[in-house]
């Protein structure tokens, strides 16, 4: 497979000289160069790349950075406009969905000072889209390892949890073992919501103490090595309620009906209702978020499952499966896998187990 | 002193019941409202404020969320729509520095089918800078509350400096010490920099072991309720030679000729100066960033002590003062407070020693 760059050299500039693209944003700037960096620019024509770096970074980059050549600046626009001059750049493309109305204003000023114009169309965009969604062969082996830190850190926290234990203290422990087992971060606000508060599906972890008979639940992931991985599983502390076995076998069920179910071709919305055909039937309006979204690079990308993505489903795409059932002032389950889209169906990359843990 | 409501509504709405202002990003909405949420909208009219939720956050927001009614939405644009007629606006003001291109047109485009229309100056983001510069007194005390969690981070990491420690295992037990003492988060991902290492003023730490005679860097911060701290001190493993002792001591006169002359009314560039100035002397070019940055709500604000910002200091201002000398492929030194601008001059909000410390 080609790198990042020789992909978008091809699918966007197609060989024009006089056209080229400038990536800002920090996310994608990392993509294309594996380089991190808050600050700086890259500039891509048809033939060559420049990763333009201040001083605070230009010389971790000429180390680091791939596929580019390193450039230093004082002046960004200064430096932009000697490129775009060198190279006889008459139009240059930009990413709507990043750059703030603020900054792109100010690109065009200094693009037109050299003879060049913003191209203020969705094509950046819709490749970068398009080139992130389908995961190479490497960014899959980095997914998986960022997953293999987050089930052993499944593992290392279900003796932590006994009566009294706070959300907050489940989640610290979580991250530690994280950070203290090579990830370079954890791969968003870690959740661990019990008893009531897991109906709130974005609850931030608080003093509250688990007691016996509460759900737990945690929605955990690592960052490695800039991808990010994503977890759902919900606990039980001593002997659940009917009632509760009941919900959790029906947002397993509903989980399990995706990853049968799913394969390239299908639309991101189908695999939607599969699972939420199952969780209404029986519980309805209970189930308030789309099933899940692309991981990779970002831990929220594209495509969704989610009714309002028709996105087909390709081979080498990574998406999450993770239906969910709130019940306000009650309890909450969730159960997340991230899945990747194979040639014939889908393969979890999780290996977690997901039958209902009375601890 | 009023709410941050009040005082957008005040300065930028002025009571005319036909403007409104749309707070999109999600820094600026937790700014308002001191609510953390990934997605959603606050829109404020001359009278009313409006926080619109989507499920995941609605039930949380409408606990925690300040000055501010919660409304949930599953279509934002559609939420919107009826909030606006409902009070017959017809002007709305964006926030061009932090709204993509994107974003920016669909909503103009969903202002327009209810009769609004996208205010695309820079009066929000002019307001909002404004406003966000002058720190209230609560605002300043949660400042130093963030900033007592790395004074003691700081003590607490110095016996942990011997040989063979690597900057990784040094930036992990700093951060591990000050989540479990309260910290929300680290302000920014510390940097630990040692030897060679610390000519690059934004390293990342490494697995690079520390060894006898080197400089180490620590620029370390803590997130606390909202509010960063932000604090750097370079020390030494064993005595330095004449020649370290000399780079130490020149940034350390640099960092506090600054504490000893700013005050308000004088710009900002003037206090860049008053450093660079000391270490161009003897260590021309060897000082490639700003002095400092503003901090508060964000870890980088506004106002920047660098030669490009004239804005005249003001009481209440929280900025940073950090000279640093950096001599490639040898060390790097740099001394960091936070100084907060008072009637009178300035008092930093930092404790740490920072007198030379041979461990």
């Amino acid at each position: 497979m080609k790198n990042p760059i020789e992909r978008l050299q091809e699918t966007l500039l197609h060989g024009d000289a006089r056209k080229a693209a400038l990536v800002f944003s920090e996310r994608n700037r990392r993509y294309f160069t594996e380089f991190p960096a808050t600050d700086g620019a890259l500039l891509i024509t048809s033939e060559n790349a420049y990763l333009l770096m201040d001083f605070r970074y230009e010389e971790a980059a000429r180390y680091q950075a791939k596929y580019c050549e390193v450039v230093g600046f004082s002046n960004l626009n200064g430096k932009l406009g000697e490129l775009l001059k060198k190279h006889g750049i008459k139009e240059v493309y930009l990413e709507l969905e990043q750059l703030s109305v603020a900054q792109a204003r100010r690109f065009e000023k200094a693009f037109q000072s050299c003879g060049a114009e913003a191209v203020l169309d969705e094509s950046l965009d819709n490749v970068i889209r398009e080139q992130r969604m389908i995961k190479s062969p490497e960014e899959v082996k980095k997914i998986e390892a960022s997953q293999e830190i987050t089930d052993a850190a499944f593992e290392h926290i279900l003796p932590y949890i006994r009566e009294g234990v706070t959300e907050r203290e489940l989640a610290l422990e979580i991250e530690f073992f994280m950070r203290k087992n090579g990830a370079d971060n954890v791969a968003f606000e870690l959740i661990v919501a019990a008893g009531k508060n897991g109906s709130q599906c974005h609850a931030v972890p608080s003093e509250n103490q688990v007691q016996k008979g509460d759900f737990i639940t945690m929605d955990t992931g690592a960052l490695l090595d800039g991808y990010h991985s994503d977890m759902t599983r919900t606990v039980a502390l001593g002997h659940v309620s009917e009632e509760q076995r009941a919900v959790y076998e029906t947002v397993l069920r509903a989980h399990l009906a995706v990853i049968d179910q799913v394969k390239p071709g299908m639309p991101c919305c189908e695999a939607d209702k599969i699972a939420r055909d199952i969780i209404e039937k029986d519980y309805p309006g209970t189930f308030g978020h789309g099933l899940g979204h692309g991981v990779g690079f970002e831990i929220h990308e594209w495509p969704r499952f989610a009714a309002h993505d028709a996105t087909p489903c390709a081979e080498g795409m990574v998406i999450t499966d993770e239906p969910g059932i709130y019940l306000p002032a009650k309890y909450g389950v969730r159960i997340e896998d991230m899945l990747l889209i194979t040639a014939d169906g889908c393969r979890s990359l999780t290996k977690s187990p997901k039958e209902l843990i009375e601890l």
